[in-house]
């Protein structure tokens, strides 16, 4: 069976976090989410954030983070403003519209928002109250397209949804790679500073499932419960969302396995740098987008899996490459193996 | 510390199934449902319940469950029927209700409805359009009270519903426990036969989460899976499910284990039989609720842990007792020992 | 043709309300709510009620206020406290669900909730989050059984909302008949005190269309624009609703038709009472509900037209007879020259 | 007072609706649309679009059209194709999204989608159900932009509908306009046959509000009046727009009024091109866009009303000018006296 490229969910869980399950199983437990293990894990994370204030809950997936954090906060006659490739926009099935709510799309070079992009959506929506009213501004970090906010970005955002009445909301279902990627300067202490809510992702950074919702805004986090057992996102078994947690952060397994993630996908960057090969964008998370000639894909289509992402001219496409934490060195040299053979 | 009664969702999950996610772990496997734990799961259930045409999908929980299944199954005019002890309709935060659609309450003796319970709804709506129109019928089994539906009754719910146009769906968060109970005589072959859907529910019989949605009626199968992603409930690592359901239903495990939680309250429902303890309702499955003296309530709370449900007078209360698929006989000969000590 | 005690909007609109709308009709005006007219009468409404701080919006009809006002009012997990007989309860084809929100029934002896009612509601849902939120009691006056609140009534439903974190909003698709009603002592002015919000009905009382909807809670006014544009309420000739309520308004010619409807409904009341009939309630509004023999009714319908209300038994039914702005004292001196000569 | 050319809706109703009202006011009708003026005027209606199947149902406006209908037709997981000036997508507060459903914008040149619009939303939501479905394409005649449809146009939109399962959607707020203008070919038979569904304009057109939503998809023609009383669409008096809509209709009034409001509106174009004056679209319907010097702009403002619509440069900008059924030729004669005075 060939070894596939194609996403960080492919495996199950890291090893450590499958012990902490069997080692916790038999100990009753309160439910829905009042379990020990859940309380300590909101503890741990309350204290990485630096933020006493912030709640934390548990949810299974992204969607689901993000569905019931946007209808929470919202009233029914606010929109989202979101990059034009965000999750929210185009792959989740019209998941926020289900909840009421319109989402404007702002098209951008590499995936990221800047404040002038939410300001041309604003001042097109003028005639109130015929035009919806723009409330919470949603970015991904590392975007879809792998590239990441720095610290001087998620805070000028923060500063312009402030002065502008508006929510900051950061998706962060790969936030770990993106905290861990070269060249970035942001921090979890920064996220709990300068946005009013943010989810940080286990599913795809070695959790069998879970994300982390973290709202800052006190205001927002006001009866957050009835929005999760509405939804249906409040585990009978919270226990296992908190267990899980609780091993990935309590120490820094979470920016390990994340790190680990990069690195693997930085070494076949390399091997592809080497080699001649161009990047659809520019990315140090473990996501890679090289560009590619037919010929070439078809030989490293035999032995891997992965997903072509764009086709550029009849000649060449961009491919997209991912690593986990389960991606071992081994399987990366023989990967870098094929690049350097490839002609 | 106390052993608790108080749910069958305390403990993580039975053994063999964490075994199975271990043995599993890092095989690579497609995201969203699409693994071969998952495919291989649902024709396991396809077979076990006699029906090739019906559809299985699996979710989270409950309220999942039952919000995606009828916000699915229905147009926005129409309404669902329930029992008023009906999970949904007392114990879901207005989950039905948001996503548009109204729950009628049926006043019954135990928990269960009849087609006259129904049609009684039917006949004070007839002032059309202006009053909403019925449509799904939703029932449990085992009831929020304990009490499970003979065969014939469902059969004659579901043969009312045909000739009403109405859809039939059962909630079987516990459906294990109905289907091991003494004097059943249904069978899960008899509920692809005699319901448009239901499910099978397995964080409350010995998985860590999850529960099978299975559509019997074709029309109603149509695009289920945007339904599933729109409402957040299509895990990336939809594995974690599928290898569950594998393991519980491959050779019966699930039966096994509802069969076992089951025979553990029977002994402590003979206990207080034997004391000469009444009941509030007559339960055969893993719940129990016998009524005692506040002294005797008092006494067993000393060393164990259980709902007081529902206070009858100033001496005396009906408690709740839930036992699972965990409960050992140690834990259930101390506490008959306990029951036999009571004055 | 039969003459039809039916309904309080068989005939079209007062003359003088026409009148009014031939003699501005062809003044331009700003659309949406903007013109002359309406602000004029939202201005003499403020005046009627005395309170200069609430704000006044008109919509089409009783359906379109209930669900515009709700659903502005509530965040997603809230619900509504209605007596069961309540309008949004049985008769708007579950539009206040439609927007999310569920509607608990309370069973009450004439239609008219009182405090111990919404507590009994609050005490079984205390259960959270995993129960709705009780958010917003919603009372008609009078109710749909023809019965009216007191001054007394309406000031302890809202103190007990005050303390109970409740809003309290007041349907009056028929408010001219109750505050004119004999016996009555509430006023307009004191709806702006003890309520968070009404709606004063126009459509039932000589308009051809509008419900003007008053908000005295100035939380609740926030934005409330957006809600009516949403939800298609917002006329682009807003000067319809405007002219209309002016001219029912401005000399108080709302009051003189919705007492003319009264005095009509109560000499019908009196021939029946001299007839030695029973009544369903006792009503001093524009419906009466006597109970008539069989052939009473047979006799009465040879020449007119009215709902028979409730079967009592084989030889009884209670009817409903309904007067309005437009019952000549003709049509009342022929009908009651039938029940006169009724066996 | 200035005149203004600002809209279409700034007067009352043409003098014959009147004066329909007031002849029919005192006769007593069915409530809710079953008064004999509403079914009479859905018999002229469907002999005037040859279609003795379609249905017809009366709304107050158009935004209420729009939602109730788009929300009728389709399942929760389904989304609607717009062109990005679409009024429901930029002016309607969200109210489609507030339904649930998706808006996708399509980029235009004249406000017009071809079938290749459509199709390339649908090519980039292949992945699915990760990605929401398309399945009702929402089109303006006349356009926002004032530009209409060609019958061939109008067909070819069908077709593609039909053969790729897409509901096609016509809201006619001015449809009178679009089909007497020059150039037209489209005939309200021909929308009877190519289109599931349409609505024809009143409140732009002579009537104080009334929109007609006329089904020809027998599918979608089911049950639709629970849309229109849950979403408070169902006047009490229905007859308000019944009487309207027939005396419009009934000897083409309706199209005559259409007519004199383009003719208007061709006057004062032709006077603006003799003047030179180029326009931002070239259109035959009651709207026209010329471009003029600001200092010609302030210049007409000084006696007249209307919008700045777009400004091109520091020097130009386009305006707006609406004419309607009121317009007269006197109000015509002077605003084309101060164009030929333009410097």
């Amino acid at each position: 069976m060939k070894y596939s490229f194609k996403n960080d969910y492919a495996e199950g869980a890291h090893p450590r976090v499958l012990e902490a399950l069997i080692k916790t199983n038999l100990s009753q437990q309160n439910g829905y989410g009042l379990d020990e293990y859940s309380i300590n894990a909101k503890n741990i994370i309350r204290e990485k954030i630096n933020n006493p204030q912030s709640s934390v809950d548990f949810v299974s997936g992204g969607t689901q983070a993000n569905l019931i954090a946007i209808s929470a906060f919202l009233r029914p006659h606010e929109s989202v403003v979101s990059a034009e490739t965000g999750h929210i926009l185009t792959n989740e099935s019209g998941a926020i519209e289900a909840t009421g709510h319109k989402v404007h799309a702002v098209e951008t070079a590499n995936g990221k928002i800047q404040p002038k992009d939410i300001q041309a959506i604003i001042d097109v929506h003028q005639n109130k109250p015929h035009q919806v009213k723009q409330k919470l501004v949603y970015i991904s970090n590392p975007t879809e397209l792998g590239t990441i906010y720095s610290k001087a970005e998620v805070k000028s955002l923060f500063e312009y949804c402030q002065k502008n009445d508006l929510y900051f909301f950061l998706d962060g279902a790969r936030l770990g790679h993106a905290l861990m990627a070269e060249h970035n300067d942001l921090t979890l202490e920064d996220l709990a500073k300068y946005t009013d809510a943010f989810y940080l992702g286990g599913t795809k950074n070695g959790a069998l499932i879970g994300e982390a919702i973290i709202i800052n805004n006190e205001k927002l986090q006001k009866e957050f419960g009835f929005h999760l057992k509405q939804k249906g996102a409040m585990l009978a078994k919270g226990r296992l969302l908190g267990i899980q947690f609780q091993e990935l952060m309590k120490d820094d397994l979470y920016f390990e396995l994340a790190n680990h993630a990069n690195q693997q996908a930085m070494k076949i960057k390399s091997a592809f740098a080497e080699k001649g090969c161009d990047f659809l964008s520019e990315t140090f998370t473990n996501q890679i987008f090289p560009i590619l000639k037919n010929s070439q894909i078809e030989k490293l289509a035999e032995n891997f899996d992965f997903y072509v992402w764009k086709k550029l001219n009849n000649d060449k496409s961009a491919v997209r490459l991912i690593t986990s934490w389960a991606t071992t060195n081994k399987v990366i040299e023989q990967f870098i193996n094929e690049i350097k053979n490839l002609k």
